[in-house]
Order: structure tokens, then sequence, then C-alpha cells
């Protein structure tokens, strides 16, 4: 992936907006699959319920897109909302982790369609080190801090058990992985520059398990 | 799932301490792992990174549990926060869809663990009805309302494409299903009563590839 550089100069953006814009592109999907060409932001609020007023602001940080009067154009908002977001790049990934989630994750098509290229796996048995899983090859994870000195790496997926993830997050990180996806049910620190999300797949259940017993405190899904 | 009568007469719990709970659960674990007895707000403070003001300001949203000066009690407080979330409970589960997300959490044995009982999967797929999967029968997705007329289901998982995804969410509402745990890349409706919690894959992709392409919006992993 190249980096892009960005003439804009803009104020920083809000994790509540950049949770949004996928959203928003995933939605601007389902109206295009549906044959439709121009959309106002009240449709559009109609549709993701977000408030139209919202969505203008939202999209504002970016510079704006719509015309007053005239609302936006489906095809090129969702191209540079997927820009904005960086889909239109591609990603070189590599996974940690061949288990359930590892599995999971390297079957899982809709990843690769949208430029996010799985290019080997690493784990610590030795019974699936040297084979495939889903066509990519699985690697000895004592041979990570190598393979980064030898391959440009974007994306890690961490998905190991939590006592390992730190010090597998630390080698990503010293060998020039810029993004850590992390699975595993643990806190992860990493390094200025280097961007973490995680999926946190305990913590979600037990949030909906808590609004079950306690319902009357659910005010709609995250 | 017994439905729990709660004594305590309380505001509408904010959905980020919600969110909180299990992450203090899940330190109290490692705390207790390493023998330690007592515990202060600050030294938990030190441990998740949330203010010890916080901390003490969470708790205090179901009693508080600690004591001037002395601290909490570390088993009796993991053990409280447990409750508070409901995970001192089991849960009767159906997993709609035995995919690839499907395979993963049928086979994620914490879940089991901690009470999350799956106990039938449904599939649209006629080559693997009436199979296995981790040992749990697959049944026909066109008979979900049928089965759920028999059984008691507290949880569906949807982890089905899409398109087919509101419609079995509907069919598990009226069948009685109270807590949707949904994977598909869609937001639902549910009825009052029935709680949803979503797990968006594509949108925390989403979310680690904007922050890449724009390192100072970073201000930590969610």
């Amino acid at each position: 992936m190249k980096r892009n550089k960005k003439e804009r100069k803009k104020n920083v953006v809000s994790s509540a907006v950049v949770r949004r814009l996928p959203k928003y592109h995933r939605y601007l999907g389902h109206i295009q699959d549906s044959g439709i060409v121009r959309v106002s932001s009240q449709e559009l609020s109609d549709i993701t319920g977000c408030t139209a007023s919202q969505i203008r602001q939202d999209l504002n940080n970016f510079g704006g897109f719509g015309q007053q009067g005239y609302g936006y154009n489906v095809d090129s908002l969702r191209e540079e909302i997927g820009k904005i977001i960086g889909m239109d790049k591609d990603y070189e990934v590599i996974l940690i982790g061949a288990g359930n989630i590892g599995h999971s994750l390297a079957n899982y098509q809709p990843f690769e369609d949208s430029g996010f290229h799985i290019r080997a796996i690493f784990d610590a048995n030795n019974k699936i080190i040297g084979t495939e899983l889903a066509g990519i090859p699985i690697l000895d994870v004592r041979d990570l801090a190598e393979y980064l000195e030898g391959h440009e790496v974007d994306i890690a997926v961490i998905a190991i058990p939590q006592q390992y993830a730190q010090e597998v997050c630390n080698t990503c990180s010293e060998g020039g992985v810029r993004g850590i996806w992390n699975f595993a049910p643990i806190d992860l620190d990493v390094p200025e520059g280097v961007v973490l999300e995680n999926v946190h797949l305990e913590e979600s259940l037990s949030t909906l398990i808590y609004y079950m017993g306690n319902p009357e405190d659910f005010r709609g899904a995250k």
C-alpha cells in the first residue's frame, strides 16, 4: 500500500465519525444495488437511522460532497467514502494464529475482495506448520521477525491466546507492521504510529447478556 | 435461564459503563490468577487504563463494593461483576448459519465454559442438514419457527448472508428469543424487549484501514 498524500488540512476526526463511514459505505452499496443514482441526506437518514444533519456534518469533515437541493450522487459518494476509508488500496496482511478464528478469517472471501490479502499464516503448532490453509502457507511463528525483514506487511491479524499476543504484537510493530487487528481478549500496547483495532468477542457477548438481564438499559445496538 | 429479580431500583446505566464491565471482569481474572487478593481503585486504574474515579463511579451504578482505605476484595468484586453482567447464568443458544463464522463460534470453547450452550445449528444447505458440527446437530433453517415452539431459546447467533438476516431475526423474536448476537453486515430491527448486539467485522476492518491512512486521528483502540 502506498501512503496517500492528503491535500486537505483537517481537524482530528472523532472515532464516532470514523465508525459511521463504513456504515454509510455499506448502505450506499445497497442503494446502488437497487439502481438509485441520487440520494438526499434526508433519504440517507431514513435508511441509516442517523439524522440528516449528522450525515451532512460527518461528510463535511472530508470536504462535503452534496449539492444544496440536489443531494448526493450515489456512485460518486460511495466511491469518495471508500477512498476516505482507504478501500481503494491493497493491503498486505499476515494472520497470526491458525485456530478457530484464524480459520474463519482465512476463508472469509469478502476480505480478499476488498483488497485485504493474507499472504502468510503463522502458528506455533508443528503439526500444521508447512501446510496450507485456504491456499495460504502456514509458517512457524518463531520465524515471524525474519519474515518481516523480507516482506512488507501492512496489517497483522492477531488471533492467538492472550498470553502470547503482546509479544507477537511487539514483533509485528518492530517489523514495520502499521496496523494490528486484534482478536485476542487482551488490550495490547502499540507504539506511536501503529494503529490498533480490537474485536473482543467475549466482551460483545457479555454486553448482550447484560442487556438481556437489564433490557431497560438497552438503547439500541452498537 | 431464569430472570433475575433485581432488588435495586436504578438509573439507566449508559452503554459505555456496560461495555467496561466485561473489561473489569477480565482484568480481575488476571489479578486473581497472579494471587492478589485485594486491589485499590488506583491499582485497578493502572492496570485497566480507566481512571480510578471512573472505576468507582462505574461500580457505584450497581451499589459500590469497595471500602474506603481498604479497596476491593478481588474474588468477590469479580464475582459481583460477573453476576451484574449475568455470567452466573446458563443460556440456551442456537446458531443460524454453519458457514465460516458459524464454524468458528461452534468450536469456540470459552463460550461453552461461560454458560453459553449452543443446542442447535440451522442452515439452508441440504448437504449439511442432518450432520453435526462440533457435536451439535445441524437442522433445516426452514424448521426454525417450529423448533422455537418446542424449545426455550435465550440467544440466537445470526451468522448468515445479510439478505436473509432480517427474516431469520424476525422468526427468532416471534419465537421468544430475547437476545440476538448478529454477525451479518446489516443493521437489524428488533422489537421492544429483544436485545441486539452486533459484531460487524467489515466495519471494524474499515476502521483499522481508515486509521492506518490517518494515524493523526487515532486516539487509541476501541
